[in-house]
């Protein structure tokens, strides 16, 4: 596959902000909108704030916002107000295929980052806005690294090898829960040889374990070569005598697959941003992702 | 495709209690296989009140256990002490195609249902044996009849009209989370012309639309006839203005297809049997399920 990458941003560009999943809370927001507004130009609507049930308002208005921002030449890139749930709800409604700007995100945008990626394009999975306040400079520095220039970022160090061994291949994948939801369905990216990236938020130790097994029933990591394990955050079962990363270590060793965890990626302290539907190296005995390119054109 | 039915059970019939799920409560287990034993002779290893984590014990015993009554010529039927999760981690290494008994269950069951009903085996769609003692005498009753008679059962009756409409079809399907697990895996049951059942027990309303909207990416909505919903036990999200019946309406809407919610099925009071495999009819206008045949061969 030749994979599409979008052009690369320049500071004050227009970027667009849009709220395809859940409603978030006002202020966090603007704390992150703010940071953004320092380096681009931010471009939003203002039902962007409406809320129906647990989704930033009804579909139709969360698809038409999104899409608009897909279509438009003039913007470079377009981030997300916050994640939690919905972005799948619209997949069917996007005008994918042609999208010009840089989509990030991460959490429920995976579904996103995967129906883009079905297509061949590149995306950036990092913070949402709502996080974007919280994270410190090294990681916005990092996010406006990626979105800016074309050379390969510096690698990444996780806490732990799970399975030791090396795997080269185009990084997929995302949140856990949301990536899994697609197996079966025609947004899931092409698996064969990629390095996959999982992470995920308050799932608890049996729901991980399940999910992991939908994809090995589905055949996923006969498809992949490597596995690379961001944040699990509070995932842990109240009282239970194992962890989470007991419960994935095993499951990973099922797979025997080169795997390593905890990467700075997902919803703890620390959400490094990482371009997929790149070339990366997983040194899994050394905890290490290696990025082979950037994520926009030279 | 040609639906297999196993024999009719009679009383004092062997039969076997296996525990591939989770690990359960003993005392509450044993008022049920007390309700069990006053009809049949039930047979249980000692290890199933095996647990290691949230399973009951390793995949090995579990996997036994379930390999050993599935492929056992005397016994009629095959009763599950309880859910929870981990069948599905099962499904690859145990004896399907060759199964001799009638297999009962509910809720994780459902992943050994649908690999059944993958290879055109009738099975029942009813109460474990944690759960057994706590239903009325009027479903142990339609439970031992379901499993002895060759006659269709008598009608079920929902409490709500979603969408209006007739459909008739094979009933498949049982646990929304467990049967949304097999998408994109071998074990999906044959599903086009089908009357889909789903139930559900503490899954909030936004996740119960994730697994929904991943049926619908899936295609499944598409293939069946028709929707039968049991009981969403303990689904509301808390200080929420919608619940979790809101929100299943407005999703059964948008896919248009004949559906009845509020049947007596699932993790609530009551758990009435129900044939998977089996044709029925559903008048969603009357909220009735009428069963068109028995579980069993004359």
């Amino acid at each position: 596959m030749r994979w599409l990458k979008p052009l690369p941003l320049r500071p004050r560009d227009p970027v667009h902000v849009v709220a395809p999943a859940g409603p978030f809370d006002r202020p966090t927001f603007e704390v992150g909108l703010a940071v953004l507004a320092e380096r681009y130009a931010p471009i939003l609507r203002p039902d962007l704030y409406a809320a129906h049930r647990y989704l930033a308002g009804e579909d139709t208005r969360r698809a038409e916002e999104l899409s608009h921002a897909l279509l438009d030449p003039n913007a470079r890139a377009i981030f997300c107000a916050r994640g939690g749930y919905g972005s799948a709800r619209l997949l069917p409604r996007l005008p994918l295929a042609d999208a010009a700007p840089l989509f990030t995100g991460f959490s429920d945008l995976t579904s996103v980052h995967a129906a883009l990626q079905a297509l061949g394009r590149v995306s950036i999975h990092g913070p949402v806005i709502t996080q974007l306040g919280k994270q410190p400079q090294a990681v916005r520095d990092a996010f406006f690294r990626l979105l800016e220039s074309p050379e390969a970022p510096p690698p990444l160090t996780g806490t732990a090898t799970y399975v030791p061994g090396t795997a080269e291949g185009v990084l997929l994948g995302g949140n856990l829960s949301v990536f899994s939801r697609l197996l079966g369905t025609p947004y899931l990216p092409p698996l064969d040889g990629a390095v996959l990236l999982l992470e995920d938020v308050t799932e608890r130790p049996y729901r991980i374990d399940r999910m992991w097994t939908h994809l090995r029933l589905a055949g996923v990591f006969s498809r992949v070569r490597g596995i690379v394990l961001g944040d699990f955050t509070s995932c842990e079962e109240k009282g239970a005598d194992y962890s989470s990363a007991d419960v994935l270590r095993d499951l990973a060793r099922e797979e025997g697959l080169p795997c390593a965890a905890g990467f700075p990626i997902g919803h703890g302290d620390l959400n490094f941003p990482v371009a997929l539907g790149t070339h990366v190296r997983l040194d899994a005995d050394a905890a290490r992702l290696t990025f082979l390119e950037g994520a926009v054109r030279a």
